[in-house]
């Protein structure tokens, strides 16, 4: 019997997972739940790869994932089995049969991130997992207008976790097709389209961003940053559960 | 020294709660909580009033309590010191002197409650506990148009819950003065604002209303509903984790 390819659209809600990846147990990862609902369904031995890895409390509305399978089960039935022996906080919005060339990681083309402040004194009730509650005033229109000089084909490296071993000697290039902030009421949400994310991007550059709207760094610093090529140069690192891979395109 | 009366604004995510009020032990309920936060703030033995009681797995965004305390502390200590001691599923987001003939209670005009549906197959892994998911096709427009009939001064006793005891010999009579239903993307939201509600009216409108989107109930049941004040002609009450209470007019 011939693989199928499948592709699954992933919601999840982060705040109780060690991030995507499969690790060493008993760490609980969303591969390894979406796996574990797999073997049941098929009663094969499904190994699920994801567009990338998503750290330790980091959310998704749109993760992409495949797997092959032998099984000829209709995708409908995937996703309603699926949905019923998954855990609460990961749901599966799309089962979609595709070809066999198909690779979530290295077919994918651009990814959009969201991060998402709630600009406040009082912590959210209902949503202190998915926001980054800061409480000290922030002047938007300076974290817009120098977010600017990161649109385009750039160097990267000064937003880059400083303690990236595996991809050392990588090229810390990729190009940001589109950064838009936009607040409403106390919710400030950054939402970032490129065509590939280093290591911690999206928090380093919120990190920066949010040196900039409290007045920390003067104007001109995210360009001044952005020509160190240096991780150094650059704010601390925002926190994981402000984030959120929203869509990947293929 | 005199008596100072402090009314909070509350939010808070229902879904690990035995409701607003406090109950017999080991329950853990949103008075409470405030109760034990305010005691450690003032060493007094604080009564907290809420504008009413809302449902186990019911949320409130502005949820309205006073109570009364020698303490001289200003009410930006309050803010701080609450939202210290308070847990992460409670947030009080104003803390305000007023006048002492204040009462949240008896002094509450209007209250705003919001009930969100998530109509797709697939469940959400990140609001799970704040939107009722309804796989099943509804007919938004039908249910736009039916629910206008409930706009005014009128009996509500087909909306009241069938046990409920202690209010038998009360009046029914309420006045809506606002409804409206929303849809966007995929979730459904149905906001009520009146003087007062009957326990569990918003969850049984809802549920009558999900008849009539999906076609059960046909056109022009929800005025006949009303008119028959009597419990058994609605439907089913909707989950209470959909319900949250917006906003409490004075």
């Amino acid at each position: 019997m011939s693989l199928r390819t499948i592709k699954l659209i992933i919601e999840y809600d982060g705040t109780n997972f060690q991030g995507w990846q499969l690790q060493i147990p008993p760490n609980r990862t969303i591969q390894e739940e979406i796996e574990k609902a797999l073997n049941k369904i098929t009663k094969e031995n499904v190994r699920v790869i994801g567009s990338g890895r998503t750290d330790s409390g980091v959310h998704a509305l749109g993760q992409v994932a495949h797997f092959k399978t032998k099984s000829t089960l209709p995708t409908s039935t995937f996703l309603k089995a699926l949905n019923y022996h998954l855990p609460k906080d990961i749901s599966v919005l799309r089962v979609q049969q595709v070809k066999n060339t198909f690779h979530a990681q290295y077919s994918a083309k651009k990814k959009t991130y969201r991060y998402t402040i709630l600009n406040r004194v009082a912590p959210s009730a209902q949503a202190w997992n998915f926001v980054y509650q800061f409480p000290y005033p922030l002047n938007v229109a300076d974290m817009k207008r120098e977010a600017k000089v990161l649109v385009g084909r750039q160097d990267f490296k000064s937003f880059q976790a400083a303690n990236t071993k595996s991809k050392k000697e990588m090229s810390s290039i990729r190009t940001v097709n589109r950064l838009s902030i936009q607040k409403k009421g106390d919710l400030i949400s950054l939402e970032i389209e490129a065509n590939g994310f280093l290591y911690k991007m999206v928090r380093n550059i919120v990190g920066t961003l949010l040196d900039i709207g409290t007045g920390k760094l003067p104007k001109g610093s995210l360009k001044k940053i952005l020509d160190q090529k240096n991780r150094a140069a650059a704010s601390k690192t925002a926190p994981a559960h402000g984030l959120c891979l929203v869509k990947v395109k293929y």
